[in-house]
């Protein structure tokens, strides 16, 4: 990758918090090559890191992320390769299973606009926090393409099936207050100034939660809301061994019955 | 089959949209054999009829349609076969598969009754339009059967597991309201005259827009919203493959960058 | 099992109706090994008795119940066993199974707090009858673990994806009034008293209903809502056939068609 003046991804720290920032406001955080890249990467080192016990992903200005850069995509175009939607496999599926997969919490920044892979971002978060100009689009019909980025798998659990035909299909854009009522957006705050910090807030508190149990919940619920009972309490089951093993669980349920409040140190 | 003076389904043609209507007014449009044979072989064209880009499913006179016809039933039991439920293979399991996966539109027009199958055809449309008098009743358990056509696949779909469960066990009426309100349709007009109208017009909007991308929605959604996330992420890699080599993503998105209005060929 | 002046789980019959309540007041019905295994055998017996048309499944005093006892579980952790949570493979995952497997319907009548293993239990029933002072409560990781007893399966088919993340993540209480709007409860007394009353006229009304039906829905909708459509038809032709060789399926299907009311047997 080339030097560049700007990075288009921040990766910034504060305690156990990490905010991953999509940073090119001057295109509304659109998605090209070089920040997928980033962003694909970042995630990597992130489930890496037992220090980051939550995650906040944010974009820079007025818009959370419209999605791919469409320029570059015209120029992949012109280029006639034979598969013009290779970054589906090179970037926004990585990008998605790695989010998706994250062992920790994770929280969107849903400031502005939300569209197409930006509005996938957005859906694999395991909380929302949106604002008054929080809009999701689900963009990817008005350019002849179906969804990516995992939105075929986040949009159904969400808003159930009907709606998430509906939304693709008609790809009409959904207001915040909307998306709210259609359980797009976990948390609807009045002041879009307020997105990110109290986006921030819950991380921080998710961060000092039990961190391996955390993780544990996020695989079981993938196992459980669509397998079989028999494959969920498989998952359970397995999912109680490594949680029980944990020095917070020891801890916790210590407390618990000292009738003391308990600390988690996330292992 | 008999010759018959009125057909018991209609297929109308206007531009790139089919209405597909049930024609048995007499009966509510109950589900004989010759009717079920016409939908399920009409089915089977309107997929392979390219120039069909988007399909209407209506109910002639006062119903949307009742389910089975019981007489034509109960003349079956008493001849005693040993599979008196025979036309669940043999019918409406191939009328459902054929239209869950037509891969264009299919705009339900919800004008009073739909029961039992009837109620359950409506349920694998991917749009539902209906009025004032639109009634569903998962009547299955009031002859002590469970569901079928699909409705144990599409009823969770629409309005979640421990609704489902209550609608095919209680077998109670659900008015326009609450269909409306569960998820059931997808828009509750004011007027039962308009319910035809408005969905042919959704229909033609819908006949009008990327007929390939809507395919490769439906498609994604069926794997995405019952599989994992990595199921997922290979149907939208393989949908995004196909979408992007046709000539409707190519000229959307030129028209898109040269900020100008698409025109989308269905191919 | 030693001998008890208190059994801590009753079993009682009214017609065919069988009540089950969990029978620890002192302990808000706290779950202890005692108490697990004379669950989960009941629960066979419940499979296996014909007779047993509905269940209810009720908690005597204030609460339904608030899950694992937790001073035998500290009691469990002190000893050093590998793995403090076998009681998930011993107890937990065969009551899970034994519970939502129960082929015919089950009432949960949930006074007061259902948290942990508890909120499980009741989300495993098909039905939920609640009062004011119900409150659910996903405690798992407040000791820091994730979620049993099929709460991973439940939790999202009842309230979707993104709240069921949220509900074990935060594990928070849920009142009454909510519970009822996500869909955790089908339906919300204004008096605690008339919960267990209500729930077992409802179960009274189910258990004169067609019971092979009943079991055949809970089983195809376990397929359909997490299985591709093909898996659903499969399982619908299955349930039709057994359903349509019953007796209650031709002395309904005869009452129809003479306009009268039909009787169900249950077989």
């Amino acid at each position: 990758m080339s030097e560049q003046a700007t990075e288009p991804l921040l990766v910034e720290r504060d305690g156990a918090v990490a905010t991953v920032t999509l940073n090119r406001p001057e295109s509304l955080n659109s998605l090209d090559t070089a920040l997928k890249e980033a962003l694909r990467d970042a995630l990597g080192e992130l489930e890496r890191d037992r220090s980051v016990r939550a995650v906040v992903l944010a974009g820079a200005g007025r818009a959370f992320c419209v999605g791919q850069d469409l320029r570059e995509h015209v120029a992949t175009l012109e280029t006639g390769t034979t598969d013009p939607l290779g970054t589906v496999v090179a970037h926004y599926n990585p990008i998605a299973a790695r989010l998706a997969g994250l062992p920790k919490p994770v929280v969107a920044a849903v400031r502005g606009v939300a569209a197409g892979a930006g509005a996938s971002l957005a859906l694999l978060a395991d909380f929302r926090i949106g604002g008054p100009k929080t809009t999701f689009l689900m963009a990817f019909a008005k350019v002849g393409l179906a969804g990516d980025t995992g939105v075929s798998w986040s949009l159904p659990r969400l808003v159930g099936h009907a709606k998430a035909i509906e939304l693709l299909m008609l790809a009409e854009p959904v207001p915040a207050a909307e998306a709210q009522r259609l359980g797009l957006l976990t948390r609807l705050l009045d002041d879009d100034e307020l997105v990110l910090p109290v986006a921030q807030e819950l991380a921080a508190q998710l961060a000092a939660g039990p961190t391996v149990a955390y993780g544990a919940i996020k695989r079981q619920l993938s196992v459980g809301d669509a397998g079989t009972l028999a494959d969920a309490l498989a998952a359970e089951a397995q999912a109680q061994t490594i949680c029980g093993a944990t020095a917070d669980h020891r801890n916790a349920t210590a407390a618990f019955v000292a009738k003391e409040k308990p600390t988690f140190e996330g292992r």
